[in-house]
């Protein structure tokens, strides 16, 4: 029912925005890049408003250089994907208290629901599945860009078909883009063998620091800011190093220590018990179960130690 | 009509033995098992002779434990899983001389066709994806031990739905098994986040040994004895580790020397261009296109100077 009011008011629309969240990630742009196909080749106005950097791996896609920043532009529809709240739009927000139409499409279960009409499907392994199927009820055949974006947004938003939210229906679409020119070695190539050089040498430091604690059920792994300057790093280089630390075998908690001008970033990870967003948030940070992050102002040292002591005190309560 | 043929001589057969290659991965594994297991399920006598050790990563498949060593013993017919030559299966290959009817259920283009009846399908990704339609074609219900043990063979061989072979088939048989009892974060968690301590030093100690040629287009790792010795590691350990060379931007063939007792170990890789089986070939080796080995008398460093210089020529005559 509200995807065909959805379908009703896009197809009846002859300018429309599409937005996403800030820090987009593949799915996130996949959908928006794919949506932007589909209704140029229905002969509407679209534009693609993003209040952020695109990261580099994703500018492969095709169509991806249509990205914009936000700017008050008039249209009759606004279609927001892949946002739970309305803040994770940036500056594109300011769209929605304008006299347009605005359209939710999300799969995250913390949506706020702030949009005229709502459409959040918590099922969805990515905002993908819901924009793949959107796509077929505004009865457009599938093309190659169409299908390497939106395979992209599944291949991303899944880690690679691994990560639990992935279903049958999830391979069902895999299945039908392929069919419809999604190129899987490209897309693989492009997303997940395409490291830079720095980041291998800082993987290599990082793993030389990986101590276990606790018997082997906690990894910890350190990375200096004489590391980060002698590999030449980015901070967005260190994105899922932590991960090393919690897929060794045994390990339950895997923290990522790192540091900075002026404290420590802390990155913690969970494998199936400890509530790693309440160590956190103990350290005034937070995030999720699984994953989360403080930072604290102490030495590496220093924060090392209070971090281990905090998690061998919670391992041993349970 | 093959696949005819073969259903009807497992359905008329009272005794089966199943057997797969020696060094066996997912895809070998996973197979023979989730064969036995509908052949169980047909009350047939089922027995499967692998000639080599199961890794532990594959000991969590359900009936893993029923493999056994080859022996001599008569059966009605003899299944061989994933194995594009009879060397391949090791002593049990004593097996296809008997007066028993032999079955070559395949998906290598190398296969040499040895057996009575032979089926090989060189579309399918993974031979999982014919004994899941031999297993349909039996009638039989799919089961939760079967789709895990086909899902496994599947996402292995595959590196995780990766590979140029992914098909459209690949995701619907994927879907198929999901809907039958595969659990996807489970078998992912069991198979890619199930990495030994020993193993992560290992790959620390070669990331920091990492050098860049040639414009950045080769890549170089090294793993010395030492490194071998002070990690605690298995030569089983060394797998895949080259792909950390090849998956660097920029990078077209990667290198990794491994110093045993008497010989350096080297790891091939390419990407696009450079035939890695013709270098390894020079030297005694072999392989395929994208990946090949071979061994040299040499010192560490003697040996790293006359694989570079042979594929700095190659590059420079592409």
């Amino acid at each position: 029912m509200i995807l065909n009011e959805i379908i009703e008011n896009i197809l009846s629309a002859s300018n429309i925005i599409l937005v996403t969240h800030i820090s987009p990630d593949g799915d996130a742009i996949g959908c928006t890049i794919a949506m932007y196909k589909a209704l140029k080749l229905l002969k509407k106005d679209v534009k693609i408003f993003i209040d952020d950097d695109i990261p580099d791996v994703y500018k492969f896609l095709p169509n991806s250089d249509k990205i914009e920043r936000p700017y008050d532009k008039n249209a009759d529809i606004i279609v927001v994907i892949d946002c739970a709240d309305k803040d994770r739009i940036g500056n594109a927000q300011e769209l929605l208290k304008k006299d347009i139409i605005s359209v939710n499409i999300d799969h995250h279960i913390s949506n706020t629901l702030y949009a005229d009409i709502n459409y959040v499907d918590t099922n969805a392994a990515s905002a993908a599945e819901i924009i793949y199927q959107i796509i077929k009820l505004l009865g457009i055949n599938f093309d190659s860009d169409i299908s390497t974006c939106l395979y992209t947004a599944i291949v991303t938003d899944t880690g690679g078909f691994m990560y639990n939210s992935t279903t049958a229906f999830t391979h069902e679409v895999a299945a039908d883009l392929i069919n419809n020119g999604a190129p899987v070695s490209y897309i693989s190539d492009k997303i997940f063998h395409n490291i830079t050089y720095n980041k291998i040498k800082l993987i290599g430091r990082a793993l030389d620091s990986l101590k276990l604690y606790k018997n082997g059920k906690i990894a910890c792994l350190e990375i200096t800011k004489k590391d980060l300057d002698e590999t030449n790093s980015k901070v967005s280089d260190i994105e899922n190093i932590v991960n090393y630390g919690r897929d060794i075998n045994g390990v339950e908690v895997a923290i990522l220590l790192v540091e900075k001008d002026d404290e420590i970033k802390v990155s913690l990870r969970s494998k199936e018990k400890v509530d790693v967003n309440k160590i956190a948030q103990i350290f005034g940070g937070g995030g999720h179960i699984r994953a989360s992050g403080c930072s604290l102002k102490n030495s590496l040292e220093e924060a090392k130690i209070q971090i281990l002591n905090k998690i061998k005190d919670i391992i041993n309560e349970g």
